[in-house]
Order: structure tokens, then sequence, then C-alpha cells
């Protein structure tokens, strides 16, 4: 498969804009690529480590002559950037983004995009605990699944091309319509996060137990809690903000789940905690099945 | 330093006896090993493995030569495997388990234990998701903590000699009384898996989004849950109704926070949530610090 596009603009340098990078140029060296991000720090860095063909001043700049401009800032700052790039974009680019949330995305975004653009979003479902310019790696995709979420309206050949776009840089695709979409991250994201933070935050509030006891005792299960907990900050919180109901919805549920197991220790039904516990582990052997993750006993951590 | 106990009769042949035997024998091949499980499969299992120097058929015959005595089965059955062993154990041994609450084992197996044997409680901070004889390995215990548990008037001797056993075959070592271990690891560890589980079980009940679209898009953060809501149920079961004070307590704290969260992300309260989110960033460093866990991103597990 050759380019999808020739040119591409990525607004925002973290952990998915530099994977995405480095992952078009294992594809095709010759794709050009500019890149803008707000902080200068974040601008000088990326010129050290050679992450885009050119690293712009101004968002303008950057996006005037893309094929494909990628919003890859948080969910809570889209709607100022589409804002301010609208009225230079190409006539007859597409811009995408790959926002944790949707529907909030294009409620904020679409309007500020002029006719003659394509918009198309998406979400690749893929990350790392780590974020920042220099975090990202071509492989980050590579059998991890991008949600292509088109809205009323959009080219069908816009979003052929964005989904080739994708699968050229490693992903699988799929496509959903922005409700279910939202649900979907919710239990499969948005809350595991939100509950990963939590623990995370009692452990340490907790008078009783040290923090080195805390850490250096972690292996025995909450270690795995505090990957997830170490995400950047700012990302999350506009996801929370802009995905509200339905991770408050899977929240609610949780929270209904968790009392009834409180309930059977409290009570002593043995019974009722082995039967839930032992379900739990057919939904591990699918995503071991279906490659989404590894068998290898700590995910194949090696002992240090 | 020479191997502490020359016989050790391994009662139990799961993911944490088999290790401990690979370890032993890593470190001193001329240990001999007896060992036991209630179940002919597994003792079948575990000569076709070579796991043991000798598989027993019967309590009696396994532990009466032994130096030191391992429990290693489900917390809930360690009274009943102590009352029948009690009378057969040999004058000066040592009796210890691999528990992970102390408090209820203290309880239930010190009654049936003779005068002229030594009881030291012990928990070792190491799993895996896997279970069952052909789990273990020689190096899960290398650089993770081991807890001993002295119980009133334990002989010193006999607790220095454990704690040197543990640091041979890997181990790091930390004294504690029952009641701070079990609070130690109803945060590290307990509440922790009910969390997982219950997040699982949440996901694999919510009738409006599929199993598969739950375990294809899981790498977004879900995935990390289900490798501990992976573990065995009868030995989670058992934690949980002999540990329910110290995983209630920390559940209750747990739930507090969680709907001060939810509260947040309702009134849309993004300076709480980032002030939040932020701060147990600083727990993961120091869990990478402390070499408990890898810096690597997604723990180090490859892409697939």
């Amino acid at each position: 498969m050759s380019q999808p596009y020739e040119k591409v603009a990525l607004i925002g340098l973290g952990l998915i804009a530099s994977s995405m990078f480095w992952a078009m140029k294992r594809h095709d060296p010759s794709v050009h690529v500019t890149g803008f991000a707000r902080s200068a720090a974040t601008r000088d860095i990326a010129r050290e480590i050679g992450l885009c063909d050119a690293v712009c001043d101004s968002l303008v700049e950057t996006v005037q002559d893309a094929d494909l401009v990628v919003l890859c800032v948080p969910v809570g700052v889209m709607g100022d950037v589409a804002a301010e790039i609208g009225p230079h974009l190409k006539a007859g680019a597409t811009v995408s983004d790959v926002g944790s949330v949707k529907q909030a995305v294009i409620d904020a975004v679409a309007p500020h995009l002029p006719t003659n653009v394509h918009f198309v979003p998406a979400h690749p479902m893929a990350g790392t605990e780590h974020s920042g310019p220099r975090s990202g790696f071509a492989e980050l995709f590579d059998n991890r699944w991008c949600l292509i979420v088109p809205v009323e309206g959009s080219d069908a050949q816009a979003v052929k091309t964005l989904t080739d776009f994708w699968i050229s840089i490693g992903s699988n695709t799929a496509h959903m319509d922005p409700e279910h979409h939202d649900l979907v991250v919710a239990v499969t994201s948005h809350a595991p996060h939100l509950i990963a933070y939590t623990m995370v935050g009692v452990a340490d509030d907790l008078g009783r137990v040290s923090d080195s006891e805390v850490i250096n005792y972690s292996a025995a299960g909450f270690r795995d809690f505090t990957r997830i907990a170490a995400s950047d900050p700012t990302m999350w919180r506009d996801v929370f903000l802009n995905n509200k109901e339905a991770t408050l919805e899977i929240l609610g549920r949780f929270t209904e789940e968790l009392f009834a197991l409180q309930r059977a220790i409290r009570t002593g039904d043995g019974d009722h905690l082995h039967d839930y516990f032992t379900r739990t582990r057919a939904i591990r052997r699918g995503i071991i099945e279906a490659g989404q993750d590894t068998d290898a006993p700590n995910f194949g951590r090696s002992a240090k």
C-alpha cells in the first residue's frame, strides 16, 4: 500500500503523535510531516530528536499544505485548535483526531471546519504510561485497534483513505458510531483508569501503612494498577470531563458489583466469591487469544 | 550460605511450592525435598516433571523426617492440614506457611502443633496469574520480599534460620507483626485483586458492549486488570474470607475516594482531578526505583 497522504500535519507532539510519525516513516519515508506543539520546549526537543520533517512555530504554517491534519492534543483544547486552523486548511484536506472521547470532540471541532474539508474522527486504542515527544515508537499501533468514528455526512472516500492510513501504520481498524464508542471506551479504558488512580491514591494516603511498604510490597498485585495511574494527568482530566455520562454509568455498575462482593466477604459467602472469580478468568483467556496481551507470567516482566 | 535445612517438606504443589522447589535446587541441589498434594492428578504431574525428590501419597510420610515443613495450601484448609500432621512432626522441626493472611492462619494452625516444634509463619510477596504444579520457576522470589511474621514465643534461632532460607532462594526479608501484615497486604494485594475482579466482572456483564469488543479494545487500560483477575479462585476466596476486617476497611476507604472523584467528574471540577492524577505518578516512580517493576512501556510487553 502506498502512503495514503503525501503531507501530514501533527498538532501536539506527545506519545501518540510521535509514535504516528515514526510509524509513518517506517511505512514510507517519502511522506512529509509537519508538526506543532504549543510549548517551545517541546518543539526544541522535537527538532533535537528529528521528530517531524519540519517543526513549525505557528499552527497556520503547520497545516496550510497538509492533506491530513491530525489533532493530537488533550480533548479539552481540540475546539480551540480547530477554530484557529479552520480558515487555513487546504481545500479537500481531511481533519482527524486521536481523542479518547468522540461525541464531545465532534461537538467541539465540527462547527469550526469549512465545508470544503473532510472531518473523520478516530481513536487509536493504544498507549503506554509514558508521555511527551520522546515517548513515541514506531510499533505502538501494531496489532492494536483504531476506531474510526465517521460523522453524519462524512465522505465515504475520505473515511476509506483514513482507514487505509491507520492500517498502513500497523493498526487494525473498525468503524463505530460516537455514542457506542464512548461507552466501549468507558468500560475498556476510562473506568479502569479512574479506578487505578483511586486505588493508588488510597494507598498513598493511608497513614498506618508507609509509602515504602506500599512500594516494596507492590509485586503482590498493586503495581499493576500503578502503571496506568502514571498516565498523563491533563489528558485524563479532559477525558473524564468529556465522557461524563458513560464513565459515570460504568462506575455506577462497578460500585454496585463491588458492594455485592463486599457483602459476600462480610457474610462469609464463599460460593458467591468463588463463582465470580472463576468467571473472570475466561475474559483473560479471550484477551490472550486475541493477541491483545501476553500469556508470559507477570506480562513477561523480567525479575530484577 | 549453605542450605539452611537438609530436608524440606512442601504441602500443596501449586505456583509457590513449585517455585520454592526450583529455587532451592538452584541454590543447593543437595537439599532433599518431599512433596504432597491432595489431588492424585497433581501428584502425577509433579512426578512427571521432576517436581520434588519424592512425591508422597500421604501427609505423614511427607513430613515425618523434615527439618522444615511449609504449608502451601489455601488459607482455609491450613488448620486441617496442621491437625493431621501435628502428631507426626520431627522434634525440633520448623513449621511455616506461605499464606497471604497471617492472623487467621496463626489462629488455625498454632493450636495443632506440639510444643517441641517451631512455628514461624511467613508470606512471600510474589506471584503470577498462573497456578498449579507446572507454573513454578526458580526466579519467582528474586528481589521480591518475604514477610516473616513470628508468633509470640517464636524461637529466635528458628526465626533466623527461616529468614536465611528465604534469602537463600532469592528473597529480601522483613519481619512484621500479624495485624500490621494483614493491613499491608489488604492495601498492596487484597483490595487491588478484589477491585480487578469486580471491573472484569462488570465488563463481562454489560449487555450493551460485547465481550469481543471488551477483548479487542482492552489494550487501552483494561487488560492490566485482567491479569490479576485470572488468579486462582479458591486461593482468593479463602484470602478474602480470612482477612475480612482489613480488606473491608481498605475497600471502605477506596469507595469514599472513588465517590469523591465521581463527584468531581459530575460537577466538572477539573482541578481536583488533575491534582489527584499528578500525585499518583510519584508512587509509580517509587516502585520503579525500588526495583519492584520495570519502566519499559507496557511493562516491556512486546507488540504482537
